[in-house]
């Protein structure tokens, strides 16, 4: 049996960014974790706070937000540039070599906006996941540079997308399951699935497709958290090899073999 | 004798940013170049636009210009993030393999804050030529990534910089000598080295330092020039085997052997 390399691809979300202190301990965090990495982060409140000070209106469609022109332009501006190099300039002060890139660089996530439908939610790229190059990927890797990716891709028509970064991450992680042993991070501010939402303690250690099923028509999980498990099972179906959902401060123990969040495989 | 594999260093300015026909022609242009390259962009004027609707008000001393906090947050953004990713994106259309990174990237241009003499200019970096990693240059190199560098850098300790991008683009020649035959190309409005300033025309099309020599005490050279030709010789001191100043416009020939602007050797 061949022995695949482990990599990690860690998500973190719009919180732990708006957070100066809460940042600077994941980035410790991050930096502390072996072996291949990838992170991918995304936006948090301060692209709004610039948007409405360069009075670039927010719209809304069904409750679903619009990327318009002066919005992909805001984005790409705070999240590509501010965002992405804070992060890399924090991490490379660790001695963590890392590199802040977008699905565009180095064509890294080709995407396709987003077909107009009942709505058209403008410069959204979905990505093409079995394009995804994989030997830039693994040139990347193998020098050691540690991708961190704001959540932007592009459509190979000269125009930047606004991508979900939870999406990408698992895009990503599909990719690299066909020539990596991938765990997905998923970073968020529980510390895993929990059996009763009122317990910060019951968090549910592991968890295949048959303890969901059954978890699920017991009606014992939280409605908020079935899509998020749901898309780690979707990745699972698509050859990853283990999705672990789990607090940000529990980084260090959730890509060890010793998990403290939820671990959930096929 | 060991022949060097050639490689492309290429600055243009914001004249050519700030202008999307220009720009883009030059994208063209420089998609075409054949062999390893590297894009080494200015910033423009769009920082400054989009400073004032965020009312960040620019600060000089002596007409240099300050980078305060503001500042380096909103040319990190504009130059890192809408800039960068904009040319990338371009030329990814075109099928080139561009990777929009800054100097913090990769720690592939180490700076230090430049001391404060007379003037504290803020967070602006000088290039630290002698730790620049080449091993991590030639890494993205040798997988035929195209480096698309903005005029950025850091300190080590968390801080992105402000840097010139002639400079810049300077250092990185400096350092990829040592490995590489560097032809570094300066890029502006000009068709080269002029011997009579109002004669388009009259491009010194060859140039070394005993013929710079005898040009300048005749007083044949616009002195706007001078620093410019300086610079040039400095590169070529420092181990660059070619440096090129020409019109944006001509990119094309001044990457090939039958160049029409200047063409500076020892």
């Amino acid at each position: 049996m061949e022995i695949m390399e482990q990599v990690f691809v860690i998500k973190i979300g719009g919180n732990v960014i708006d957070d100066p202190q809460a940042l600077e301990k994941f980035l410790a965090a991050f930096a502390a974790v072996e072996g291949p990495k990838i992170l991918v982060h995304g936006g948090g409140k301060i692209a709004t706070r610039i948007g409405d000070k360069l009075g670039i209106v927010s719209n809304y469609k069904d409750g679903r937000r619009i990327t318009d022109d002066a919005t992909i332009d805001l984005v790409t501006m705070v999240y590509g540039g501010l965002v992405n190099k804070q992060i890399v300039a924090g991490l490379q002060r660790l001695h963590c070599n890392a590199l802040g890139i977008t699905g565009a660089d180095g064509n890294l996530l080709p995407a396709i906006k987003r077909p107009v439908g009942a709505i058209d939610f403008g410069w959204v790229g979905d990505v093409v996941t079995e394009k995804i190059p994989l030997n830039n990927w693994q040139a990347l890797l193998d020098h050691q540079f540690i991708p961190v990716l704001a959540p932007l891709t592009h459509d190979g028509q000269g125009h930047i997308m606004n991508t979900n970064a939870d999406t990408m991450a698992s895009a990503i992680a599909v990719a690299l399951s066909a020539r990596y042993k991938v765990r997905l991070v998923y970073c968020f501010e529980k510390k895993g699935v929990l059996e009763s939402v009122e317990d910060e303690q019951s968090v549910i250690r592991n968890m295949n497709r048959n303890a969901y099923a059954q978890l699920k028509s017991a009606g014992k999980l939280f409605a908020g958290i079935l899509p998020k498990i749901d898309n780690a099972f979707a990745a699972i179906e698509a050859g990853v090899a283990e999705v672990l959902i789990g607090h940000a401060d529990d980084l260090v123990q959730n890509t060890s073999s010793s998990t403290t969040g939820t671990l959930i495989t096929a």
